[in-house]
């Protein structure tokens, strides 16, 4: 089957954005993803499109994706939407893959999009609560804050980690984030800001969780018959890694992993024929900052419990040894829903292709993005790298 | 790339189920698609799942794939939920096609499901409504019955068609139904009563309008590699299309056409190396009699403004040269709307390995299958044969 490639990538600047619509984000998203491309390139080239996202606030929730794409300037092709929670993108980009290697497709656009901004907080309470497990999580009372707080407190308990542990998560992210003129909440805090924030849900709090944003990303996946055509240096979709789970907490094997994400990550470097110590640089689903830490063990970057230490030492901050969110996470950049996913993978082609300004890794060549659906009920890994650097 | 093929298929009854869940049909799906495989089958050979539903009533619009699979004992395999409308799992099936090609999966469980029948008028009416154009369609009034009509309008205007025509759509269909165990109207009708029933949305009466149903399907998607490790003459996946076109029916480049369904359509033609001529039969979209009519021209079936005659001389019948909708079709199977797409695969694949009991159509080798999102902002077309018979 043939390889895959990313031949250009764009989102919009996450953020509140009442001005815009879903229709709106998403095309500038695309037009972004288009200028981006090396070669001359016609969004017309564009044989079909899947859209992420979960449809928070009900705008269109039928038919979505042709809504989106038909004010994208995409009209007619095969397109569809896809949903798994905050993983809809990272799995579109993983089935523009499958359309790419089926032969069925040149050049698919996956991408993503989300509302979010514009609702009150007890319909983004009610969205953010959809994703959770409905008859025992969400109608019980249990919020999404809630979810990973349990989470948090079992991964404290089980290896005498703290709130400053968490804490260190929002310090990195959002310096990370204060170079990424796309981010949200780009602004630095302290450990201290960070520490005597208000708390969401016991042992969470303010700086431990996400904002709800309003944005879209678009990812131009072709397949190496074509791949060519539009750039010297195409990033190669190396790996794909994606698994499911039971969608409520209280039924999964482990509170202190998500094993869904560790399924997808194994699967992932198989395929690329990697391991963890082979990437470069993560983007990985810290919507709280427990996933952050989960995240680097589920990944593999180090054995269960260290993830503290990890932090603590540096080793993912951007000039460490395998720095994570350079983007500055969904913590900073931001976290609409349906446009995380794919807008992981915009950074990792900036990353890759030098274009990350500020917030460049020096000699970047392969990059992961994790993404994950709800408290873990579905995740999707992607390995991309810049085939040129890369002893094969 | 390598051919897909189904080597099962199953539904449950379509129908008002009360004490069932949306969990609960699509086991009963899966179970029931699982058994119908000839060789031995286990459920863990699934690699992957792709789930068409729209969420009508909100039990779990996040994540709902995953919650599915889990209770239906397909744990940890990578699934996601797509979404088309009306088209979801006519969407799923092809998304299986592309997974099997790409090489990343042998076999893929394509279904769908939806829960319709326990809420309230107004609340099934919203959950339609999404399906049409927010802004332009549903906010300012319109059923979806309502832009059908609009479309039934038209063509009865631009053709002197009656509402005798529309209502021979019915008596057909009901008739077919009431072979079908598991259709939701399994009633005959005559063209007397068809005629006389309430006026939903003028010129559409309640016998051109098909019902609100529950129901799951699913189909067993696998590569040419595995196939014949389960059967000694799958059915073949000969040709796929997919279009898709604006959502609302004002911005549409006809009213008298889907045009999404004649692109869907041409393009499973085309990758089959077939014509309208060479199908044996036709599972279509007839959410409403005018979408029948419809799809024969969009199809290719006849030309346009012929359907009418070709309804009425008898060509669709179960006897006829080209039957339509042999299972009823939406109109007395049902159309429960996420499960609809897939339960016109398993309608063909019982017609084309002879299975289909009293509604067999005699030497049935190859088929087609028409699902449509919305008023026709998606459409997916599969043409589908037995390999055995055709001559290649």
């Amino acid at each position: 089957m043939r390889d895959a490639y990313v031949i250009g990538a764009g989102q919009t600047a996450f953020g509140a954005m009442p001005a815009e619509s879903y229709r709106s984000l998403f095309g500038t998203a695309l037009a972004r993803a288009v200028e981006s491309v090396p070669g001359e390139f016609d969004r017309e080239t564009v044989d079909e499109a899947v859209v992420g996202t979960l449809g928070v606030g009900g705008r269109q929730l039928g038919l979505s994706a042709p809504a989106a794409t038909e004010h994208a300037g995409l009209g007619g092709i095969p397109c569809s939407r896809i949903e798994n929670a905050c993983a809809a993108s990272g799995y579109a980009v993983r089935q523009a893959v499958q359309a790419v290697r089926s032969g069925m497709a040149d050049v698919v656009l996956a991408g993503g999009v989300e509302v979010m901004s514009d609702t009150s907080s007890d319909v983004t309470k009610y969205w953010l609560g959809v994703s959770g497990e409905t008859e025992w999580e969400r109608l019980t009372g249990t919020t999404f804050a809630g979810v990973y707080a349990q989470m948090a407190s079992a991964y404290l308990d089980k290896y005498g980690a703290t709130g400053e542990d968490l804490s260190r998560v929002a310090v990195k992210n959002h310096a990370n984030g204060a170079n990424n003129p796309k981010a949200h909440l780009s602004f630095e805090c302290s450990l201290e800001d960070a520490a005597d924030a208000p708390i969401v849900a016991d042992p969470l709090n303010l700086y431990h969780c996400c904002p709800t944003s309003d944005g879209a990303a678009a990812v131009l996946v072709a397949s190496e018959d074509v791949a060519e055509e539009y750039s010297d240096d195409p990033v190669r979709v190396a790996g794909v890694g994606a698994a499911s789970d039971r969608v409520g907490l209280f039924q999964r094997e482990a509170y202190t992993a998500i094993p869904a994400s560790e399924r997808a990550a194994g699967r992932a470097y198989d395929r690329a024929g990697v391991g963890p110590g082979d990437v470069d640089f993560a983007e990985v689903h810290d919507c709280f900052a427990i996933a952050e830490l989960l995240a680097y063990e589920d990944l593999g970057f180090c054995d269960r419990g260290e993830a503290p230490r990890l932090l603590a030492e540096g080793v993912t901050d951007p000039d460490g040894d395998l720095p994570v969110n350079p983007s500055g996470g969904l913590k900073s950049k931001g976290h609409p829903i349906g446009a995380t996913g794919a807008g992981q993978v915009v950074e990792a082609f900036e990353q890759l292709t030098g274009q990350a300004g500020e917030r460049q890794i020096p000699g970047a060549t392969r990059g992961l993005t994790h993404n994950v659906g709800g408290s873990g009920g579905a995740a999707v890994v992607h390995i991309l790298e810049r085939e040129s650097e890369v002893a094969r």
